[in-house]
């Protein structure tokens, strides 16, 4: 296999689109990766389009990235339209990186792309329930629906069942507290109120998240992330041709996917599998990370993910953030960008949006959320549900 | 890139098969793909996942392919969901090639898998017209309903457009003959009569085709494929592990993938430029092919993609058909299995089912309809319309 680098990064600020199309969000984000990148449409081989649910939100179900291509005169390719729920496109970012790894393409694409806001809220709530198992649908549209009470701004409290039933069990079982889960949210609010893609830019503190709605006990309504549009794009291409392109290419040092194992009772999730074959196939491990996006659906999933990743034993995530570990100018930021909690979270966008985050962290570009000299990062992106834990799982790293 | 071979294919039946879920569907398929290629669930070590618009039919949008895949027990590998409209399976099997020929993964399953009948028919005409480009979508869905007409008993006479432009131009600048794309339906009508995989198994001959009630003039009703459901699933391997698993693997030669271009104003379509890149992969030229899976999705798309795929120049499509060449029997059969028009069309199944036919074909297992000695054998798969021709297509050349 060849080494792959990314060579131009792109993305639309996530948040309330009502009046723009996904074909409009999708050009502002190709756009950016082609001039980071300086390569024009015409160079552009073979691209992946992760899309999770406008079939549902916006009546066009098939062929989704032609016909948001071809109004950027990019056809006459290879377009695979890929999907695996909130993993849609760092699963497109996967095959875009084997086209060039298996020696197919030179130069391809990896778009990520969302419309959720329907001007029918219950259509988009559909939508999302449907996004993953029907017998969990309901579970998962309960899960969004703190947004849409604050939305409509009704009193309704509902549940996040789900989040909110793995958080009580690591507070039980490791007497972790909902001060660290707040504290995780207010580090990603802020580090939101840093960067101009963010869809909550605004700063918060312990306080503040822990004053906000209960919606699921332990989970603050700031604990949540958001429903929001957008799009994100990255280039890949080989190591030469990087090298040719830009001074500062980032190479693709490991990319993996899993999906989650019915027969394994009692598995840790499928996440630490997945987060292994990374490290093994980066041929680094934790301690050489320094800079994560990861996936925060809930403030809680980032504190698992930081034992799923292996950041620390199991139970001491609690004891991670309190240490300042994962906040800016800790050793290992994670959610720079913000995160889903305050970036936000289209869903189809998620993936590819957080590897733009490391794209340019690494790079020196991140602006004032700048994790200083990072040279590795990792991106983490869970996907749907299927028997109590993420259907889909990607990491993958990166290091300049 | 390494050598990829088939060992395993396995299909349902095609046809209206409303009390089964996709899930059943999905196991008939795989079952019969496990067992062909004497290989177990445990083996499987990546799957890709064709489907086209059960999100719109089932409901369920988001990572179809892990919710059907986990009632068979598979589960803990990376699992890609892949739609390209009607070429959504051929996409499913170009990235399990991928997979294998890049060195990943040794044994892929791809799958292709759709619901098309509804108990509210409204439903699945819906879902079919948003299988394409929006500002086409009334076009496909008077395409498909001719089944609508045939099912509902109804006399109302709708207009197939797409194909019949197509065919009309064709017969006003070569002088083609309806008889011609009549003898077209006919040959795929009697195939599908000896192949128990068939929705239509019905022997027809030319007077048959051209009495069917007219849907769009020059098109009949038996010269339009049908609505149904369907799966069907192959699994592909390295070259070398195929031989330790087989005395008749059949490899493959070729996979390409291409979508349309818009800005190639009077171009030919994006068939002769996928088909051309797969000559070219597979080092052989159309001479060498002897038998083909087309997408005929009406009989003249079968016509015009003789022309595409070279089997003769530009215009002689309907003195091929009238000299027999494409018939049981001819030089290259073309639709032995009785094509889209008498085997079906679930969408997302279409393209497994075209090479789970190649299979067969290739290791003499194909019963009556078999072509003697077949050694090279093309499948040929389109999906969607964007400016007036197909969005998608993939050709896949396979030999032993």
């Amino acid at each position: 296999m060849r080494q792959v680098a990314l060579v131009g990064a792109g993305m639309t600020r996530f948040g309330k689109h009502v009046d723009r199309s996904m074909k409009d969000l999708a050009r502002e984000a190709i756009e950016g990766a082609l001039q980071s990148a300086g390569v024009t449409t015409q160079d552009i081989e073979a691209a992946a389009v992760g899309n999770a649910v406008a079939g549902l939100i916006t009546g066009q179900e098939c062929i989704r990235g032609q016909v948001v291509l071809r109004e950027l005169g990019i056809g006459g390719i290879p377009v695979i339209n890929t999907e695996n729920a909130c993993a849609s496109s760092s699963t497109a970012f996967h095959l875009a990186w084997l086209y060039v790894a298996s020696g197919m393409y030179d130069v391809v694409l990896a778009l990520g792309m969302e419309k959720l806001f329907h001007p029918d809220k219950q259509r988009t709530f559909e939508a999302i329930g449907s996004a993953i198992d029907l017998e969990l649908a309901d579970t998962f549209a309960r899960e969004m629906s703190g947004e849409q009470s604050a939305g409509a701004g009704q009193s309704r409290s509902v549940f996040m069942d789900y989040y909110a039933n793995l958080a009580r069990q690591h507070m039980q079982r490791y007497d972790t507290t909902q001060e660290q889960f707040a504290r995780i949210a207010a580090k990603n609010h802020t580090n939101g109120s840093l960067n101009p893609h963010a869809q909550y830019q605004t700063k918060r503190s312990v306080e503040d998240v822990l004053a906000a709605p209960l919606i699921a006990d332990p989970l603050t309504r700031m604990m949540c992330s958001p429903i929001g549009d957008g799009a994100a794009a990255v280039l890949v291409t080989t190591a030469d041709k990087a090298r040719q392109l830009t001074t500062r290419p980032v190479y693709v040092k490991a990319s993996t996917l899993g999906s989650s194992n019915k027969q394994a009772v009692d598995s840790p999730g499928i996440v630490p599998s997945v987060a292994l074959k990374a490290y093994e196939q980066a041929g680094l491990g934790p301690d050489d990370v320094q800079v994560i996006e990861a996936h925060d659906a809930t403030a809680p999933a980032e504190l698992l993910v930081y034992e799923e990743l292996s950041l620390c034993q199991a139970g001491e995530g609690g004891k991670l953030i309190d240490d300042g570990v994962t906040q800016l100018g800790g050793r290992c930021p994670v959610n720079p960008s913000g995160g889903l909690l305050a970036k936000g979270h289209p869903v189809g966008a998620t993936g590819v949006a957080q590897i733009c985050e490391i794209f340019w962290q690494l790079r020196g570009e991140a602006g004032e959320r700048q994790v200083p000299g990072a040279k590795v990062g990792l991106t983490e992106n869970g996907g749907g549900v299927l028997d109590g834990e993420n259907a889909v799982a990607s990491v993958h790293v990166f290091s300049v």
